[in-house]
């Protein structure tokens, strides 16, 4: 007998039709022989219209209320999925976050889970009970409830798979797994059957969008297997694990990331101080900075180009222009760049995997204004309007369509 | 300083712009000088919202899993008030029922408080915040979450008034007070200033349904002085509490309450101990047996009258026939019936007051069917039909309009 943690979002329990589809897979789950626990999110839009009913009230609530607030959300979807488990004849109980244990920092809206007293769950387990867990909500040391930020119910699945070494980690969405790219725009794309974790990360981190960041990392430090799967269409679906056997594809997926600002400082002196004062003082601000590049300007400065998301791209640019004040620099922020990346742990050994990816841009004409490397990934900044382009170019020249 | 609590229920807080209503009054309460904790329902129906939604997924939850889904009503209300007292720049942190300390047995859907823990709450008011608690919910022993029954927040509010010695628990509503009858109906009822907790009691008994009963008798068993007022209209309202001034008024009150059962067996054998195993029967079936009437019937027999609410009328009646088989007693059950009573403390030491209903309704040709009387109250059931017209009658009797 496994333990099979299984996580539904928000669209796969929207309405009543869609609560009892994952009560039927999560009593298939159980009538194969497993214990189950299912973590779920807030149905459809209701985090969003809890959002919108505080904004009539507050435009800048406090963060504390704003938790007291969502919680309810799953609060809601948890002892719905219940009733449609025991409508079917299974044994069922919800919990809250809370209830399952789950303890947090402080940090309002964004809280760390620090750890997940599972008496609760394992005494609900050895009743037999199918356990529904409200995802995203935990409890801080005030007794007052916190939320662990968007995409949050994912990183609740992975901490209980690890506190309860769970067999498997199963993360149902609307999509049939990770693919080499976007389906909806390259037709060529493909399900992955393996992917590693740090292949994941990278794709998430680029813009998939499939799996939430945070929990990717925690399924890697606890080696939790996770697989991510249709909550619509019952084929199976990617397994993200350490080490996935090896297969002749090069490289794993192809990603477009268009939340891109590119900010280049012109004419900076050439003073060793000056782009650590810079990356310090964004670090100091919250701002990630991603892509870097250094280059020799004229009459001995330098220039620096990097990016940032561009929500972060005035500021950036502000901070840049108090530090460099008094060098007479010219200062631009460009928002219509793309970032497309191709990650695959196979690229290590295969010299080969950059300028065929270059090679295949130049054949379509789209100029590259930076590149990135780094040891599983490759990504290249160009015109947004060239992106969709590129990954399909990209993506054929590895990927061809058989 | 004093110490007031505050009730709001579901229709002053049902959108945005009530909920500021509601942080006016209650600011203008601390601003005044006072700690305030303010106890709120769910927002307008949201309740019978989430039962719709349930409803959808499983026509017979568990008990325990609607208790979790509904606490989640006062959990969004909660929050909401607290993010507009904050916005008129006031100190305020809201509080789910258990983080106020109610702890309740685990009677899911009608649970008893058992005690309030109140360091929490105390640790609050210490701060100096305004306390916003979600009414109608508590935590049982098992850390699970239960409500305690429609009205549950009256309730609420009357027991931390207790717990934390209040100086006054006022509750909010759509009324302005306590009338003589229904203002709706009778143009001259007129607001009571004030009212002993047990004619409150026979009054919401009596389907004035202005404060829930649990609420009244905890009250009276507390001594919490309770104030009726409404929460759009800044009048003072009416104060309930154990002894009140003497008035002109004989009576306190005239209610019509319809649902109203009507059962009659008729020919009962003369057996002592028949009319007991009945109403033990039925007690067992916790069906409450209002008025009960006997009277000798032909040949040696008893008739037996009495009512139920008209939801319990046919178990009672097939109950009473399951018991009388072998007597040959004919049953029947009238819901064309309705009771209409009148209430004072005053008309105990006034023999005439029972005259002057009866005289009433003689005058208008009303046909009393059955009385029952007690030392603050007298009832008649009468025809449905004629309720109404007997509530105007008697109210004329007893408090003429000026």
């Amino acid at each position: 007998m496994a333990l099979i943690v299984q996580k539904f979002g928000g669209s796969s329990v929207r309405d009543a039709e869609r609560v009892m589809n994952v009560a039927r897979i999560v009593t298939d789950t159980y009538k194969a022989g497993n214990d189950v626990v299912v973590v779920v999110s807030a149905q459809g839009d209701t985090t969003d219209d809890l959002i919108e009913k505080a904004a009539e009230i507050n435009k800048n609530p406090a963060k504390r209320e704003m938790d007291q607030l969502l919680t309810a959300g799953e609060q809601i979807s948890i002892s719905l999925l219940a009733m449609a488990i025991e409508s079917l004849g299974f044994p069922v109980i919800s919990l809250l976050g809370w209830q399952a244990g789950f303890n947090t920092n402080s940090v309002y809206g964004f809280a760390r889970i620090k750890n997940i007293r599972t008496n609760r769950l394992q005494a609900e387990l050895a009743k037999h009970n199918i356990v529904v867990v409200a995802g995203f909500q935990g409890l801080n040391r005030y007794d007052d409830l916190t939320t662990l930020g968007r995409g949050g119910s994912d990183t609740s699945a992975v901490a209980i798979a690890a506190a309860l070494h769970a067999d498997k980690c199963q993360i149902f969405t609307d999509v049939e797994g990770v693919y080499t790219a976007d389906p909806r725009k390259v037709t060529s794309a493909q399900k992955l059957d393996e992917i590693t974790y740090d292949e994941m990360l990278e794709l998430a981190t680029l813009g998939a969008q499939v799996l939430n960041n945070r929990s990717v990392e925690m399924a890697k430090k606890y080696s939790v297997e996770l697989e991510v799967l249709s909550s619509l269409n019952p084929v199976p679906g990617t397994i993200v694990k350490e080490k996935i056997k090896m297969e002749k594809m090069l490289i794993r997926g192809v990603t477009k990331d268009t939340d891109v600002a590119l900010i280049t400082v012109i004419g900076l002196s050439d003073n060793p101080g000056v782009a650590f004062q810079i990356f310090s003082k964004l670090a100091q601000r919250n701002i990630n900075v991603d892509i870097i590049l250094q280059s020799v300007g004229r009459d001995g400065t330098k220039d620096l180009t990097f990016t940032v998301s561009q929500a972060n791209g005035p500021k950036a640019v502000e901070l840049v222009e108090e530090l460099t004040v008094s060098e007479g620099t010219k200062i631009t922020c460009e928002t219509n760049v793309a970032k497309v990346s191709i990650v695959g742990a196979g690229m290590e050994s295969h010299p080969g995997t950059a300028s065929t990816m270059f090679e295949a841009l130049y054949a379509q004409n789209i100029n590259i204004k930076m590149i990135s490397t780094s040891e599983i990934k490759i990504s290249v900044i160009i015109d947004t309007e060239d992106a969709d382009r590129a990954v399909s170019a990209v993506h054929n020249a590895f990927l061809p369509n058989d």
